[in-house]
């Protein structure tokens, strides 16, 4: 057998099902990877060995008729999301050694009551909302950054340390690691997982997000979530050939590096060679000033979700994070109700557009993950796609001039996640088996 | 001296600031209060004496020039709200005897770091989504609702067993239990104010809600959450001689009783007769559609937000809630998305329409709190400013047939929500001393 801590999680539950394997002989693999690596890797904010074995072991004592449909799947968890037994310190002065928070967030609620091990708490920047790195590498070069804010799941899930793991996107904290590490990331529309329990920085903006190393365990995620479309899948099915697939640029191109654009005349060659009609869709202008809105949206609602902490301990957070709650920018409401009103209309116009289409793919970044772990890297390329609300998943499969992995994002119109799922499965497995990227990691 | 539990926030601070009262004196006075009434009215969730003395005691020890802007001012807490050192229960059968959740709202971390005095949690229903009544009742009348669903609030501002209390609005859950009990309740903008560690019912409409017996109370809190207009107060100077005020039905007026209508002749004829220029405001058309689209926003999102508690424990939720997760409605993402879509256009039309008067009044409620306290009342007056994402504030000062209070709101532009207030003084100021109505309230 395949060590366990190799399997995603539509390999690992047949073998939990049948008694091949149990949940803590799963846990076990998973933490010899974990000391093996985290030397390296560094993803865990907050990791108990003995815990997570005992609870392994409660659930593999559950009679086989009660367990849900994740039973003994190990999560690793953003630590901006609430975990009842666990502490959650938001990588902040704050919180660091400060008094324990005792809550489950809505979608770990879910997961628990669907039966799956909460692992542990993984590595993020400050509240989510700055770009400086934490101690988190890339696993597949230690040199560089592993991508934030949801640094660590990115890279736990990137690096085999678990099969699965939630992130939060309000820029590109999600999209963005899930390239730089080489795994699928998959932010669904705005809301339609319940985002009680995570850190606000953005009502606007905030989405959970999700990891997994293939988009069967996606699909079996967004199930436990129920995650629907109105058209059920597969009513609308997708298949590469005669399927209709925009490439959009966006304004954000001038960023595209050596790696980027690689890999976006590659998933062209390789998709027009498969039967896709391909396009190259120039967006209309006015979503040129998403990038300005989503700005405005974050100072103008980091002003009031930051005002508690920095009541409470204002030295201790970032300036970033003390410039938004004084508004040190001097941002009008206005200006904040523009960005508001604007992008509300650009909305609906791009689900039209996106229902024009199969399929959309545009850039996550603008290149592999950069040298050093100081800074989290560039969301620019994600931010629009998360101001839209609309359902984006980073596909994997190329690779950049340093040989680390580059992905692309599909994204779809609003409410559409299932589809986003479906199509990303076929372009997925086209990207990964053709795309070039070859994995290091041992 | 009046008895200190008679007192509004702005009269106890200078007693509390000059030594006259100390926050254990107030809390003293307000618990006998409690002891004398809580009986009647049961406003309290949870309400610990003891632990309010303890906590009253230390606040009277910090030295005078630590001392923040709400030193010693109890603040009752609607059970949806986190308190790290109370249990949470949402009225739910799920929470009630089960864990304690440890963790501060963002708002709970901006009262104590301004000094406020945490006093116990309100009465709410359940999950603050349902109208079915809890065990409290209008302090005015025991045979009656005192609204919801943040009835314990609201009846406890009214009832003198404290000045001030938080509550929520996704419906009409602030502004309906203000009229019921005659007092002030303040929904600002949507996310002026922090909704982190409040319980979600949806993302688009739930806004933290603020309670007082006046208006300089909300002043003072809405100093302490940094609310903000872009043109400052008074710069933006308000006073009824000359101004020009609106009053505008609705398309819910069909449902206004007699208490409700004779408030609306009474409040205009007072307004005219102090100098303002009052106009009768019909508002376009498309806004009818918000009733509809309101629902539609709360069916779509109410389906993610209680997944959790459903897989948890579905038995034990309301059956509305139930329906939601199930979607028992069938309401698809395409109804879901034209009411974001709809409202969003809708929201800066009605903030031009407001900038053309110097204040916008319409219905709080129907009428006079109903008899009976299985059901908390009808809040389709409400839910359109809620929808809208603008400021709201419930004036008290009418009567209705029975005697009882009644309210009307006064409305603003979204982020106009000092002007509302600065408004709300001059206006609550002729409505409360010649609008009718008299407490029996002893």
């Amino acid at each position: 057998m395949i060590e366990p801590y190799r399997l995603t999680t539509s390999e690992a539950l047949p073998l939990l099902k049948s008694g091949e394997l149990t949940v803590e002989a799963y846990a076990r693999s998973l933490l010899a990877r974990i000391k093996q690596r985290d030397h390296v890797v560094k993803a865990w904010a907050f990791l108990d060995p003995e815990f997570v074995l005992e609870q392994a072991k409660k659930l593999d004592q559950i009679p086989a008729e009660q367990r849900g449909p994740l039973h003994g799947i190990p999560v690793g968890v953003k630590d901006v999301i609430f975990t009842k037994d666990m502490p959650t310190v938001f990588n902040s002065d704050i919180y660091r050694g400060g008094p324990k928070q005792v809550v489950d967030a809505a979608c770990i609620i879910t997961l628990r009551a669907s039966g799956a091990l909460i692992f542990g708490k993984t590595t993020t920047t400050e509240f989510a909302t700055t770009t400086v790195g934490g101690p988190s590498t890339n696993p597949h070069d230690e040199s560089r950054t592993p991508g934030g804010s949801s640094s660590g799941s990115g890279a736990a899930v990137g690096d085999f340390q678990v099969p699965i793991a939630l992130g939060t996107q309000t820029g590109g904290s999600t999209i963005r690691p899930g390239s730089y590490n080489g795994i699928y990331g998959f932010k669904p529309t705005w809301n339609a997982i319940s985002r009680e329990g995570l850190a606000v920085y953005s009502l606007t903006l905030d989405t959970l997000g999700l990891y997994a190393r293939s988009i069967a365990d996606l699909q079996l995620l967004s199930n436990v979530f129920r995650l629907a479309d109105d058209t059920p899948i597969p009513a609308s099915p997708f298949q590469i050939p005669g399927a209709k697939i925009a490439f959009t640029k966006t304004h954000i191109w001038p960023k595209a590096g050596p790696g980027l654009k690689a890999a976006w005349e590659k998933a062209k060659a390789l998709l027009e060679s498969k039967g896709a009609v391909v396009e190259e869709l120039e967006m209309p202008e006015e979503f040129g000033n998403i990038t300005e809105w989503h700005d405005r949206v974050c100072k103008g609602e980091g002003r009031s979700s930051f005002l508690g902490n920095y009541l409470l301990a204002k030295d201790k957070l970032d300036s970033l994070i003390q410039n938004q709650v004084e508004n040190s920018t001097n941002l009008t409401r206005k200006a904040q109700l523009e960005a508001y009103d604007g992008c509300a209309k650009l909305r609906p116009l791009w689900d039209d557009i996106a229902s024009r289409y199969d399929a959309v793919l545009t850039p996550s970044v603008p290149d592999e993950a950069p040298l050093g772990i100081g800074s989290t890297g560039d969301a620019s390329f994600c931010s629009m796609w998360t101001l839209l609300h609309v359902p984006a998943l980073n596909i994997p499969g190329f690779a950049g001039e340093n040989g680390l992995p580059i992905g692309l994002t599909l994204v779809g119109a609003r409410y559409h996640d299932l589809h986003v799922l479906y199509a990303g499965k076929a372009i997925g497995e086209v990207f990964e088996r053709e795309g070039g990227f070859v994995s290091k990691i041992i």
